[in-house]
């Protein structure tokens, strides 16, 4: 969650320039630390966290501690793991614990579930019983669920209290929440009721009840539902924090649209990896391990490795017909890249409609219509192109460019249909559609387009 | 912009589940108007929008005027473009510039962007001459500005207002506000000064200066900044919404996080079109003319199709050492298919760490070292697998085993550095990366991939 509310709260929004870094290495050399404490008081949090992940273990402890109190945790909270990790190895525990206690609760659970098992025990140790409980639930939310996202610090209304005591009570509670822009109304079995929200609260009478200007039956997620859907929920609705309930539709917890915003980076992420036949990883590239790069991708390259060797079995089976015209193989790996391109074409724009959720496997049907009409428009153009190419300018017989040509026009039409049917196919039987990309639909029209060739090159060539 | 403040405006949050869509047509049927009615006013904007979406013209039409006035206008804005242009047409002039005035003006500008002239004549014929020449010069912000994506409707204060007269004025302008929870403070001029949070201001004690509570130097955009850039702000600092200042740094207008949100799902789809070598376009797959998906796909396909008779060249040049020994030609899919897979992998990798800021030009060298550990790895992998089923399986000689199972190693190094390296490349040279993706690594590599083949056939097969 970080600084969810940074711009309201913290006072420390800044022009959208990244800090003079030089001007603090300047006087980091001279050892000008009241110029450099007033310097990083002015300065935005994301960019001192950037700051100090450059910097060496010694100096960003250094920085650390000459951040005003009350910024320290913001800031630790947008350092990479691994500088998060050092400092904590580094600081006492006492500068630690308070770090830890200043950090919003989802931000809490995050570094925690990063840190070496001796650093966890060393923060455990300095929380209260209520709270270790606590953590250890929401330790236990899987990935990418719901309650892996959210955070405990939001404003709890009961029904039947005034407006004028609600305001009071957001008024005094507000330093800790999250946000306060939405409070949460709850009965005495946090069951959740409703939503109210400040600008509703403000507005009102000061002897209104709560229960009478709550917004009734607000959307909520529970606990398991995958983020996935609940970023679609945000997409949909225009939202900026959604509740979070558990199987009782008791309250525990909101989530937050910059946590949200995350979460769509991360899918995306995984579908571009997965749609260039890699599994996901959430390590970033530049960090990953060479092991773990080569195993994330090996598998895929393998699996399509010995797809691929059933086009080298067709072209084995078509031997005599290359052996009486070897010319013919020239051709090969244009056929097959192009009808690869195409197919591919397709499967993207495909599989991206899905995951935007403006195509369905009811589409079917006008997907396979619409793709014959486009690949039949492109195919022939490009074996009109191909045709001049090879009979005019490569002065190659007739009947190669013709073979040639009519190969194409059959392999883009086949290649585009397949590449539109697989990803409806894939969702339909509940396979996540991005595995129909580019790599599979390559292998799968390369045998195709091999076989058209030498079935036209037999028939025209009399071969 | 729709109903960016929906959750807290409106009233009209609600469960997360679609409305239910069978009653309501249950209730059409039966011509239960008031029921309908009823049934309506608790669902959501943007679920009653996609059941218009789907229904015939009258039917669209009888159930936009069954809906309650203040719900009109946000169902409008949540509607696709040719319902609106549909609906623009059936309803009368007073309807329609009733609904239009409900508009927020960042919805209502991209709403005149889309319809047909006439409507755009009907509409502006009903509006002031203040907000038609506002209107033009929106209008005038190219596409994927800043200024294309902002919205007027912000609180403005002055320095020198006190903390209760600023409040007051929050009140009473709040029914027409975008968002209320941050103020933009202002001089004479409009230049920007700092930004008030509702929080803070209520906080405060009423006879303190907003330009003592303000936050000076507010991180802000220009109008003509890149929509991608604004949102990269918005991920790194975690804002709700950002001030958009003019050349002469005058407050002209705000940006919501719910507009970045689309923005970033628009930039993503841009990136999978691209890399998959599709012109990018607005349209949705499912709404788009056969036409428009041939002439954006076309480009690239002829591109890559003349690049790929290079390979075609490549085993021309070889046609002496193929006739002689033909069953090379088998192994040609599977070395061409893999080679262009690896590459890919690592370009798309190496695209999304540039997407994500994670790696520049700068980490060239370690991308490069990276890649060459990896590679080594996979193809050493792949190439003993390979091997394994060529000499003992298929039972070709040792010295075919040999010649295919080296040039997978090779091809598999040099494809992930190719891979790697020219995105990196591309970005230096101010080209997209996402250009140098799958197609266009696989087009490259194939060449390689053939070269390194014959070269090795004729060391080892000496022919």
């Amino acid at each position: 969650m970080r600084a969810f509310m940074q711009q309201f709260d913290n006072n420390a929004t800044k022009e959208a320039h990244p800090m003079d870094f030089e001007k603090i290495n300047m006087l980091l050399l001279d050892k000008d630390y009241s110029a450099l404490k007033n310097e990083l008081r002015n300065a935005q949090p994301a960019d001192i966290a950037d700051f100090l992940n450059e910097l060496d273990e010694k100096q960003a402890l250094l920085i650390f501690r000459l951040l005003p109190k009350e910024m320290a945790a913001d800031v630790f909270a947008y350092l990479s793991v691994e500088r998060q990790a050092e400092l904590s190895d580094l600081v006492n525990e006492k500068e630690l614990s308070e770090i830890i206690a200043d950090l919003y609760f989802d931000d809490k659970v995050d570094f925690l579930e990063e840190m070496p098992a001796n650093v966890v025990k060393k923060i455990l140790k300095n929380t209260s019983e209520v709270e270790r409980k606590l953590i250890n639930q929401f330790l236990m939310y899987p990935d990418n669920s719901a309650g892996s996202l959210m955070t405990i610090e939001f404003v709890d209304l009961k029904k039947e209290m005034l407006a004028g005591d609600a305001l009071e009570r957001v008024r005094k509670t507000a330093p800790d929440k999250e946000t306060i822009y939405t409070c949460y109304v709850i009965d005495a079995a946090r069951h959740l009721e409703g939503t109210l929200s400040l600008k509703d609260l403000v507005l009102a009478p000061v002897d209104k009840k709560v229960g009478d200007i709550m917004q009734k039956d607000p959307i909520y997620v529970t606990t398991h539902d995958d983020q996935e859907g609940v970023a679609d929920i945000f997409k949909k609705y225009d939202l900026l924090a959604v509740p979070v309930v558990d199987n009782e539709r008791r309250l525990v917890g909101i989530i937050t649209i910059d946590d949200i915003v995350d979460v769509i980076e991360k899918e995306n992420t995984e579908d571009f990896y997965k749609m260039a036949a890699i599994q996901p990883t959430e390590e970033e590239y530049i960090n990953a391990g060479v092991f773990t790069l080569a195993r994330k991708r090996i598998v895929w390259l393998l699996v399509l490795m010995v797809s691929a060797t059933f086009s080298g079995y067709i072209i084995r089976s078509f031997e005599a017909t290359l052996q009486s015209l070897v010319a013919l193989a020239a051709f090969i790996p244009m056929l097959m890249d192009t009808g690869g391109n195409a197919g591919s074409q397709a499967s993207t724009l495909v599989i991206r409609s899905i995951v935007l959720g403006e195509v369905e496997f009811k589409d079917l049907l006008k997907v396979i219509w619409k793709e014959i009409r486009v690949s039949a428009l492109v195919g022939a153009f490009l074996a009109a192109i191909n045709f001049l190419r090879i009979y005019f300018l490569e002065r190659y017989t007739l009947s190669i460019a013709l073979t040639v040509s009519l190969t194409l026009v059959f392999t883009v039409i086949i290649a585009k249909i397949v590449g539109g049917v697989l990803p409806l196919v894939a969702k339909k039987l509940r396979v996540d559609p991005a595995i129909m990309a580019s790599p599979l639909i390559t292998t799968i029209v390369d045998g195709v387009a091999l076989i058209i060739y030498f079935y036209f090159a037999k028939r025209i060539l009399l071969i």
